[in-house]
């Protein structure tokens, strides 16, 4: 399903790094930074990522200058089971309240379901967050779990940051032009280990319809950025839409997994990954060129493994999604 | 958020109800029963679960004669972490995807993101599914989870089934006619063997919030029906609406926890639960009674406490969140 809006902007966005963000190449774009330790104060992970988010939302709306009131709605998933994170930070805001699971893609499911509230004009001004941290994901999804194992290079490190975006029907430097909602695909792969693998499918399939049906090259886009395939997803992605859909996505594409990290430095294996990778990326650093009018147009494409590991050790293959979000500046 | 609805329309639905909800008072009303054992020939509860949503789709689509290409969206949740079900269901049908959760008021946010769409003209067909299975929910959620141990008076039953809603702008016999949106509430309750406690005052908040908003009284309806709160969270509810609202409930009102089952003979302690409790009850029993015009405007307030087992060990106190939404015969 692909839509296009005529109403719904970006007013402004909320980003927070953790300690490994804070070491790569993007640390300067993010609003904050919580680079002290993974607990930032709480007695466990989950609780620290609850923080995490609840703090974001509350700094979003001082940036802005909004009262809660001012918000009629609030869109927000996780990778905890229960989305717990979103689930406990929402509790502390008298706002009305979606709760949203694509794994990875989160933030693109978010951004389309908020978008529509917007320009249909039922909703003035949304937040949509999403989060992530490291040591609760670490805990809840990796095989092997044990720290001091040794890891594939396929594998990715989960980010540890929290991104809100303030859609509103109020005009403003960068909108929400289109979207393209994705589908499940399954090609039946079951290596945990290669999510980039899992997911580059889902995102061929949702960029591919987002072009065609929109009548668009690649290059009507500054950018095509996915979620976190990281290093190894991003040339299968190349790859398979060059054998599949025969198109060159080379010219203008990237990966958000490979560029919120120095992979040649950094112990993170094959780049980012988690809900928040794609939203630092895109909502930390790219908003702001945008604002600045240094990239004009962006397709932003979350992209989700939406495995559960119960179902991984029953043997079962590991379904993905990807959403397309097209984001371009305006003339104000 | 309160909106009203003028294009919104329930065309079908199908319901599949398990070996409890096919014992209970109900059964006749549901459009199958998978009444055998718990496994539906699957060989874990998991894919059990996920079978009972893949096939409750397809036998919507046969019921209205559609094909998958004539859905525009698909729009699911269940109680497995990662929604689970809804993942692996959702990978069979080549159709866009949007997973949610808000536990068992599941449905709730899935019937408004649905006729948000739908109103707005972006979807012309959408499917709203939600599933649970008592097994899994057992699994992964029971305190204690060792079968045989004692439960409390006050805890639910997990109800087995799983249903789809099929809306459409073409108009048909049962409408969408305005919905409000929660907000998560948490009075600090710790119990988890109450969820009824839990979860009333989440509801009262949003019952209230929707009449006033739309400055209707309860009668206006005539039924408000919650999702699972079970023998003694109904009566939380009518004394704290009393109490903190100075409405009274108590002509209009019922619960579905309390009509799935017969709680004076069937083993399910304070009634049913999960996010196919409502649904099966809202969208089996109830819907069939508007087409046959034997019940006008019903008040659908699905609830759920979104709790996290593992937050709950961290000893947080649980929130929860309800969503309402008017159901309203048309004179077609």
């Amino acid at each position: 399903m692909t839509n296009k809006y005529n109403n719904v902007y970006i007013k402004n966005t909320y980003t927070i790094g953790g300690i490994y963000e804070s070491q790569g190449p993007l640390k300067k774009y993010f609003d904050r930074l919580y680079d002290q330790n993974m607990y930032f104060g709480e007695k466990s992970f989950e609780k620290a990522e609850i923080k995490l988010l609840k703090d974001n939302i509350s700094y979003l709306l001082k940036k802005v200058n909004f009262q809660e009131s001012d918000i009629d709605l609030l869109i927000s998933g996780d990778l905890e089971n229960q989305i717990a994170a979103s689930d406990y930070a929402a509790r502390n805001f008298s706002i009305p309240f979606l709760g949203i699971f694509n794994a990875c893609a989160t933030s693109g499911e978010g951004l389309i379901i908020g978008a529509n509230f917007v320009d249909s004009k039922r909703a003035k001004n949304c937040i949509v967050s999403t989060v992530s941290h490291n040591m609760t994901a670490e805990k809840q999804f990796r095989n092997p779990t044990e720290y001091g194992a040794p890891k594939h290079k396929t594998s990715t490190f989960t980010v540890t940051g929290s991104a809100s975006i303030l859609l509103s029907n109020e005009k403003s430097k960068v909108k929400i032009e289109s979207s393209t909602i994705g589908k499940v695909i399954d090609l039946g792969i079951t290596d945990v280990n290669h999510m980039g693998a899992v997911m580059a499918p889902a995102a061929a399939d949702t960029i591919y319809r987002h072009l065609t049906n929109l009548k668009r090259k690649p290059e009507y886009y500054d950018l095509i950025l996915t979620g976190d395939l990281g290093f190894y997803g991003k040339k299968i992605l190349i790859d398979y839409m060059k054998e599949q859909y025969h198109m060159d996505l080379s010219k203008v594409y990237d990966d958000a997994g490979t560029i919120i990290y120095n992979l040649d430095k950094q112990p993170v294996l094959a780049g980012g990954s988690g809900p928040c990778c794609s939203a630092l990326v895109g909502f930390g650093y790219y908003f702001k060129q945008m604002e600045e009018n240094k990239i004009k147009k962006i397709l932003y494409v979350p992209t989700g493994a939406i495995f559960s590991p119960t179902l991984t050790f029953q043997k079962e293959s590991i379904p993905a999604i990807a959403h397309a979000i097209g984001l371009e500046v305006t003339n104000k």
